[in-house]
């Protein structure tokens, strides 16, 4: 048998993070040459040495040694710091992330969040129960989203879903890489990563989408958050490794915050007691920003596409850069 | 002097409500040979004897009696149900209301809040101080805006606005009216009000922007609820007596119902035990939709286009429709 083995291990409590039925049947009818085996985790050891192509949520490095004819780790993630990066590219195995579909449920999550703040929501959800009437409160608290700005930063393809919300509400938009970006226009005003102070200057909402790398622990430190405008909001949706957490929940309790929106927090969860969980101006929700029941869905259809280059000898797309600094890509 | 009289009466405790002092200069350049008597509600009898024109939030049907001269009612809200429409037409005063400018902070609103129950955030908040971790119920209770449908009852030039912020997130939107759109097209499926049980069957959120006339009162009775998609979001931004809300509770404590966001109850503001209160799927808000900080600017603008109109003879726009049925009219 010369049918190239993928062995896939996509499981999750949450259907929509699952391999279907439906997705194995749709891939095993797309591709007929190849030869597909579905594993449980407690399985894998026994296909590993199999195994051309692995596509899961997680593979450990010491794997890498079980799995001799490995040529390719291929993950429905957006980030990459749970991934062997180093080991794998050490090794000669191709290793790819996923994108295209993880920007339409952020940008839901995220816009959310701002008229959560913007509207005075959350304010009143905690509100209504004992208060008689609080108009007043609302009427000092809410902001307009139309004419205001949202700065992004680590404006990949996600933040650039993202920008087409803010701006869909007339919201300016300011985007923040390293790197120039692959289509400019969109709307986007471009800042360099080194102006960022500028960029959070100018932003009535700071949205955190940096990935976990070696130059993004705590890229959001005390100092960034002196930059902010006085009664900005913060929100991370990124990793939780790029804030330095009491220097926001300083920034927080000299209300030179408005407020922030967490979807990743460090430690994860928080314990019950510490400090944001009660914050009467934080909302924390439980690193489900990129939710949607369309999710596998798409991440097999990014897969097929990717699985197609690979068996017709074409450039895989979502091959992950290998870090410089590996001892700091650790966490997140 | 035969300069014409307007008279302005607009307080507000909230600024974006209240004439401010360069609305009053910007009107007094742009019309020289007008004059203008900005009065509080306690000055209103002495000025109402000259007035002309009325431009103010309210209008006490009485007040016809002392107004010999007036041949105009302006109002910068959107509804004319808290004004004296029948009686003004019986006295041969014109009366318009305002619009094209409500719109935007309301679909700011809606969409906050079909966010907020969509991407689980009410849940979150209510979660976060003593759950460890809710990713569990999370995924139970999120759904996608992208590919679901938001039926909008009572479709005009609010309604379109908020159509277009739901597109914006890939929602479908079916737009219900009496009478057909002044512009079909803009992605919204018209339906007509009588084949409004159709129209909710089929969305995931319905939001009510229906205004408070002689046909709308309790429009959402018990048979609409249980015409609903299972699990559908409610909102109303329109007017409390649109609604039956008892009708509506048992919608939702039956779990036909997702849950509610309310603006607009009965009564406003609600008893502090009232079951809506504390119900753990309802969102109240203190009729703050509009809110909105460029609000008296753009309402000013929409008047002083008017004044423009009426001092050159010219048709007002915002005229109110008599209702043929007055004493149904009252509440809301």
């Amino acid at each position: 048998m010369n049918r190239p083995v993928v062995l896939i291990c996509l499981e999750s409590p949450y259907a929509f993070w699952h391999l279907s039925e439906d997705h194995e049947r749709s891939l095993r009818t797309a591709f007929p040459h190849v030869d597909f085996r579905i594993a449980t985790a407690s399985a894998l050891p026994r296909h590993l040495p199999d195994a051309q192509v692995f596509f899961g949520w997680r593979f450990e490095p010491q794997w890498l040694m079980s799995a001799p004819h490995l040529k390719w780790i291929s993950s429905p993630a957006a980030g990459t710091d749970h991934l062997p990066v180093a080991e794998a590219a050490a090794a000669g195995v191709a290793l790819t992330r996923s994108y295209g579909f993880h920007g339409r449920p952020m940008a839901e999550h995220a816009m959310g969040m701002v008229l959560g703040f913007s509207r005075g929501l959350f304010l009143s959800q905690r509100r209504q129960p004992n208060r008689t009437w609080w108009k007043d409160d609302l009427a000092q608290e809410f902001f307009d989203l139309a004419g205001s700005t949202m700065t992004i930063v680590g404006c990949g393809s996600i933040g650039g879903q993202l920008a087409r919300a803010a701006r869909a509400f007339g919201m300016n938009v300011i985007g923040v890489r390293r790197t120039p970006p692959p289509t400019p226009g969109d709307g986007i005003t471009w800042i360099h990563a080194s102006a960022v102070d500028q960029a959070v200057a100018a932003a009535h909402v700071v949205v955190d989408l940096l990935p976990a790398t070696s130059t993004t622990h705590q890229f959001f430190d005390g100092a960034l958050f002196s930059a902010f405008r006085p009664g900005a909001l913060f929100l991370n949706l990124g990793r939780a490794m790029t804030v330095d957490q009491p220097a926001l929940i300083s920034a927080l309790d000299a209300r030179h915050l408005r407020g922030a929106a967490l979807d990743v927090t460090d430690p994860k969860p928080l314990p019950v007691r510490h400090p944001l969980r009660r914050h009467p101006r934080v909302l924390l929700t439980p690193k489900c920003a990129t939710f949607s029941r369309t999710y596998m869905d798409e991440a097999v259809a990014f897969f097929a596409d990717n699985l197609h280059r690979y068996v017709t000898s074409k450039p895989l797309n979502g091959l992950a850069d290998v870090p410089l600094f590996r001892s700091l890509t650790a966490g997140g």
